[in-house]
């Protein structure tokens, strides 16, 4: 079987977030300087896998600094040149590359309009850290699989020590040490996944499903089998399933279920138990014993990868280059 | 063939227009009589079809005045019992029954919080008009259908009429009166749908692409597709489709272009040549002449349940009570 660079990217990830580990302080410090003083709120800017670090870093801003966070819509500054007062805000850019134009353009009107900016990227010298007041170095390594992982798992883990910087949220160096391991330890043992890809091979779709902190993996490791494997991958949260998709289950459609913590076990139970009233084959991939909530998408980020990878060498698809895709999106 | 309960409803929405139309004065004093002093932001909160309704709220409060707007996360309250300081934050929730056990909990706390909060519902005396500071109502009559249509419809309408009363968003009698004759003359007219339905009839899924404010209309019409034809339809946004969905795109997976205004028709161009490349089937169904882009996505968004349902006829299903449906989702 061959050795992909995607594969050896994903074994970069333990010394990728030791290398975090490390500057975790200095991270909250940079943070901190840049805070509004009177924060209003807290707005993220992405696209892609790095929207999905996004939807991580929407919930632990606000549950951490008690203030709304959401998404940004790119298209009102871009398309509709909306007059905007984002005075108070902090907001947060996510690129891999630090080149996506319509990110940089995003941050810099926002930054006009009032808010502090800090960017979450890749790469050090690039027109989205021209822009902001801050920035916060993936430090991931050069990334020449399209499709993106460590940069991924970095940016969940500097969004979560953000987070941790502007509230209550407490992330300390024991479990930045647990989550390295755990990710080791998970890399070394790819049985769980490749098992799984061996039994749904031939499904042509796939939902992911998961609440709270972990939907965010749910829609990352949608988006990996998706591009990776060209399996019709979804994710979505308990209560989006049980509203209607439940429907339309059927043993054609297999759900992986991604357990966060006792908070949400009994939603994960619940759409277990549905599921089998259709006869889904399900799959749950459970929390990891330990390591805080805040974390625990990241570890269910890498079973994801490690699901999509293995789904696409069972079907012999090539996991480095997926046809049609490129590495910097020139969306504007 | 039988005539459906869906269909009854869908015909009434230009009366339902007509209603809110009268109303759209009173409307506009409502939303201002509780607006915080110092707006900080509008949160919105919603499950199903609302929350397609609240997308475009999203897209809408924000235009109109100027401050961030986004989505709530329910679990954050629910399930992570988060302390929010929620003062300056403008709240809606929608629910057509207005007894979503989440919505109803989630408005509560968030005003308990500081927040003010509008209710949007058919529900005139529900728990969550008991909630709410001011109350909107879609007054649609019964919805006994299992899709909403009308009060989907209603809900967009009336999350219209609130965005202007909160800032520079414009929109007058005039444009009530056209939004009711434009609805009217697509529901004498349903024959763009009935051929696409035929068309399409034997496809298993099916992609809406729009860009902007639209955006709300490609969600809520893949929504309503999936769950009364059973496609495996998405909602998507154009940036979305190319950055990743795309390298997926084939023949048997038509899309459903949502033309929306001069702003975003370069971007619609841009899907369409870029899925002409992968023989992709398509559909645009443009922008109406006249019509405020705001309620653009009122027309995208009927022009969607007629094609659910001529889909639905065409498949021999029951567009009125889809599998596993229920009227009241009671995940909370």
């Amino acid at each position: 079987m061959k050795a992909t660079l995607v594969t050896a990217e994903m074994a970069e990830q333990p010394d990728v977030i030791a290398r975090i580990a490390v500057r975790a302080d200095a991270v909250r410090d940079a943070v901190r300087e840049v805070l509004p003083e009177r924060l209003t709120g807290v707005t993220w800017v992405a696209r892609g896998s790095s929207d999905n670090a996004a939807v991580l870093g929407r919930y632990l801003a606000e549950i951490s600094s008690g203030r709304p966070s959401g998404l940004a819509a790119p298209s009102l500054i871009t398309r509709y040149d909306a007059a905007l007062d984002y005075s108070g805000q902090l907001v947060v850019g996510l690129s891999q590359s630090g080149e996506t134009p319509e990110i940089v353009d995003v941050c810099r009107r926002l930054k006009a309009a009032g808010a502090r900016v800090i960017a979450i990227t890749n790469g050090l010298q690039s027109s989205l850290t021209a822009v902001a007041d801050a920035v916060l170095l993936t430090d991931a390594g050069d990334e020449r699989a399209v499709p993106a992982t460590k940069t991924v798992t970095a940016q969940m883990l500097l969004v979560a020590v953000l987070a941790s910087a502007i509230g209550s949220l407490r992330i300390d160096a024991r479990d930045l040490t647990l989550l390295r391991e755990v990710v080791a330890a998970q890399l070394a043992h790819p049985q769980e996944a490749d098992s799984l890809a061996a039994e749904w091979r031939e499904h042509p779709g796939l939902l992911v499903v998961a609440r709270g902190f972990s939907y965010a993996a749910a829609l990352e490791s949608a988006l990996k089998v998706r591009e990776v494997a060209s399996v019709h991958a979804e994710g979505l949260s308990v209560p989006d399933l049980l509203h209607g998709p439940i429907a339309a289950s059927n043993p054609d459609l297999p759900v992986l279920l991604l357990g966060g913590s006792a908070r949400t076990d009994e939603d994960i139970e619940e759409a277990s138990e549905r599921l089998r009233d259709f006869d889904v084959p399900q799959h749950r991939f459970d929390a990891v014993a330990g390591l805080p909530e805040a974390l625990q998408p990241i570890a269910a980020t890498v079973f994801g990868q490690q699901l999509a990878r293995a789904w696409a060498l069972a079907r012999d698809l090539d996991p480095d280059a997926p046809l049609g895709l490129s590495k910097v999106t020139l969306t504007h």
